[in-house]
């Protein structure tokens, strides 16, 4: 699905006046810092430049930009928080990167139906702290700040994800502006129902959609109760086997458990170091209990059975506020922490994701794989959903390294869906995993998403070069 | 969306050789009583024969039919158990019923990840009474004896879904035939892991979809640990705010309530009468706890504090499985309770869904339409999604009174849209909503659906004449 853009030689300077007639002269910009800012996300994906960068202020204003770049097949890269790990905002083609950062009202809180609007550039601490004093809390955490609407667009989950779902659970509606300019909301304007049976479902159509089929501008989606009662653990095991299996019983006993964290003893290593804790560095489980008061007490005392059961020893508990804070702070700081085992370097990360019961299985053969090349493979998992990573610190001038973590990290895909899972179980596709697309869907199925991106962007001017080769 | 199917004339005695010869002499038939079962669902809607209705035994077959059907222009209407409440499954354009109700293979259940994989002819209660001894089951469920692969397709959901979610929330996978006969997996062949980010979520557009995309043919789906502890009751009220009140209030407070259910004053009547029950004829909430023996005894203790607070009275538990089964079967068949209030009447059933803070004006608003029209409506709700049913039992030798139903409904469907909700909570759009969509959704959102369809099905023989006018 080779792009038809061809180069930004469509961005000239009359499409740049043309843009600052939109959005103002102040909103647009052409310069180097600005471009390669919005030229790269967080991983170590070569940056690729945009044309220019337009800061959208309104709806208004990206429908009419979204027009101007289709009439002129100009590419257009929709930005959110560029906190991305595959590199979905990269300017493969050049093109408009569009900043929607600066959208930031948070539009509604319907407390008594649990849901909220949000703009674009809301971020999930900007909403979080905003709620503080209702009682609810929006859970969805990827780690990174990354805004809502960007979490939508790369169908983004995370530490809660095992009890709260990924966003693809948690988004009722969407307001979309489409590539010729077209603005809908995916479930019909501002509906907020729980449920609808009312046509295509195009609200999960947008999410995970990495910015290919349109531009998120506002989403409704769904709101907590703040549980009365969050207790926080670690607890350390002798072996990778004894924390995976710990894993697999717990959710196999239907405990509904809010966090479910595997830190292997180098990832472990690398929190200490970062993060000024004192660990014991050996393969450990960060668990996280949400509920009633005497609810949670019910789910601890079946986590620790099954945690003596498989050898797991040194819980830590913590139960205060700050003191949990802390560590999920810390836990959240993980990719960085990483990446600090060798200055200099950019995190490499590995996304797969299985059925739980074949997690063992992969990610035993994982670390053998890191262990052989003589590589720091860190490694961190969701692995409630079966989802886990390895941050490789990759030092981008070793060509070698490089060769050797991609090798690795091919291999993994490979194995994840040989035992029935994904390549990618929240980073996306983006221009890391187009190659492997094919191989994971099918060609035919492949072909129908193609044929659908093309039923919403015939131009392709929509984030090019993303998602497909 | 006018159909470019003209008219069953496609449907030659030379078409139906070649049908014959894919499935089987025995497996086609063009009588008229084969034609009559397959033209029409368990609704009011008129009753459109398909030409031929076809037996398919295997993916190939259904896979062939497809093609043969394409290449020829004649609509493929799939059928699974012809449960549906919007003629779904009416053949309003002739052509093949093609109905998979034979396939009815389990074809894996994989308890230590909870899930399974269905062909799609397995019924919800196929695959429960299938999952008895293993701890297991499905949850999600409608009333109806539903195949499950039209549960996928018609995004069903019913009386657990305030706890376990619609099929949305619970389908993992779904094998598809699309309209020129290629066969694919939305998510790639038999990958079955709870999180993904590769590629678009064709798994959800498929989900509702109403058999207009292509034919569902087995779906992965998720399964749950059997509770340790169940526990049902009855209560009634003065009033039906004081029962929506309580509805409102036990959402709020954060209960994970596993079934939430009001049923009016005159739907108890016809439980009653149909069931054989005694119970007071008020307006009543049907509860179900779902958890450990402790957690649900606490969530009863706090749900009773909520029912009284609102008037609530008479409690009546059902703890014993006996009890409780007999209870819910009761429920279950209150479509027909409610038809049976006027002998020789079919159902006419309204859908509404809005934010659960908005249902006790739409409810009020509701009722009062039926007074004044002077109809016979009980109400029936699965008030925890903010989802309710009017089901009026219709006489279909009377325009007038069929008029006057359809009216209320119409002003219900603009009530719900007005208070941010959908004209179709679960039964969809099928042929009885089709000029409710547009208003809903917004004309280009609508359009965007139909560019969706055409990509999928360009020759628009599947399934048409509905969701689209």
């Amino acid at each position: 699905m080779e792009s038809s853009q061809t180069s930004s030689a469509k961005v000239t300077s009359g499409f740049i006046e043309e843009l600052k007639k939109i959005v103002g002269n102040g909103n647009v910009s052409t310069t180097s810092a600005m471009r390669e800012q919005h030229g790269h996300d967080e991983s170590y994906h070569v940056t690729s430049l945009p044309d220019a960068v337009v800061f959208a202020q309104s709806v208004d204003h990206v429908s009419k930009v979204a027009k101007l770049c289709n009439d002129n097949g100009v590419p257009l890269i929709p930005f959110g928080s560029g906190t991305g790990l595959e590199g979905g905002i990269n300017a493969t083609l050049g093109g408009v990167s569009l900043d929607v950062s600066q959208m930031t009202k948070i539009v509604a809180v319907n407390a008594e139906d649990f849901d909220c609007t949000v703009e674009s550039g809301v971020t999930r601490m900007n909403l979080n702290s905003f709620l503080r004093d209702t009682g609810l809390w929006f859970p969805v955490d990827p780690g990174a700040d990354a805004s809502l609407c960007g979490m939508c667009s790369t169908s983004a989950s995370g530490t809660n994800a095992v009890r709260y779902g990924t966003m693809r659970e948690n988004v009722l509606n969407l307001e979309v502006v489409l590539a010729d300019g077209r603005v809908i909301w995916t479930a019909g304007p501002n509906k907020r129902c729980r449920k609808t049976s009312a046509g295509y479902n195009l609200t999960n159509l947008f999410v995970g959609s990495e910015g290919t089929l349109g531009i998120i501008t506002k989403a409704i989606i769904k709101l907590y109760g703040i549980p009365e009662s969050i207790v926080s653990a670690v607890v350390h095991f002798p072996s990778v086997q004894g924390a995976v299996d710990t894993t697999v019983q717990i959710l196999q006993c239907g405990i509904p458990i809010a966090r479910l964290e595997f830190l292997d003893e180098v990832a472990i290593d690398a929190f200490n170091k970062f993060s000024k804790f004192n660990m014991k560095v050996s393969p450990s489980l960060f668990l996280e209990f949400h509920g009633s008061s005497s609810g949670v007490k019910e789910q601890v005392q079946i986590a620790e059975d099954i945690v003596k059961g498989n050898g797991g020893e040194d819980f830590k508990w913590a139960t205060d506020p700050e003191e949990r804070n802390r560590l999920w702070k810390a836990r959240h700081e993980i990719l960085y922490a990483c990446t600090a085992l060798c200055p200099g370097s950019k995190p490499y990360s590995t996304d797969v994701c299985v059925p739980i019961s074949h997690l063992p299985e992969i990610i035993l053969r994982s670390k053998e794989m890191v262990k052989e090349a003589n590589l720091i493979g860190p490694m961190v998992g969701h692995v409630g959903d079966g989802n886990f990573h390895i941050f490789f610190p990759v030092d981008e001038k070793n060509p070698k390294e490089l060769d050797a973590i991609k090798d690795i990290s091919h291999k993994m895909c490979l194995i994840a869906m040989e035992l029935s899972g994904t390549c990618t179980g929240e980073h996306g596709i983006g221009i890391g995993k187009r190659d492997l697309l094919e191989k994971e869907l099918g060609k035919d199925c492949l072909d129908v998403m193609k044929d659908v991106k093309l039923a919403f962007d015939p131009k392709m001017i929509m984030n090019p070069g993303k998602v497909f080769l």
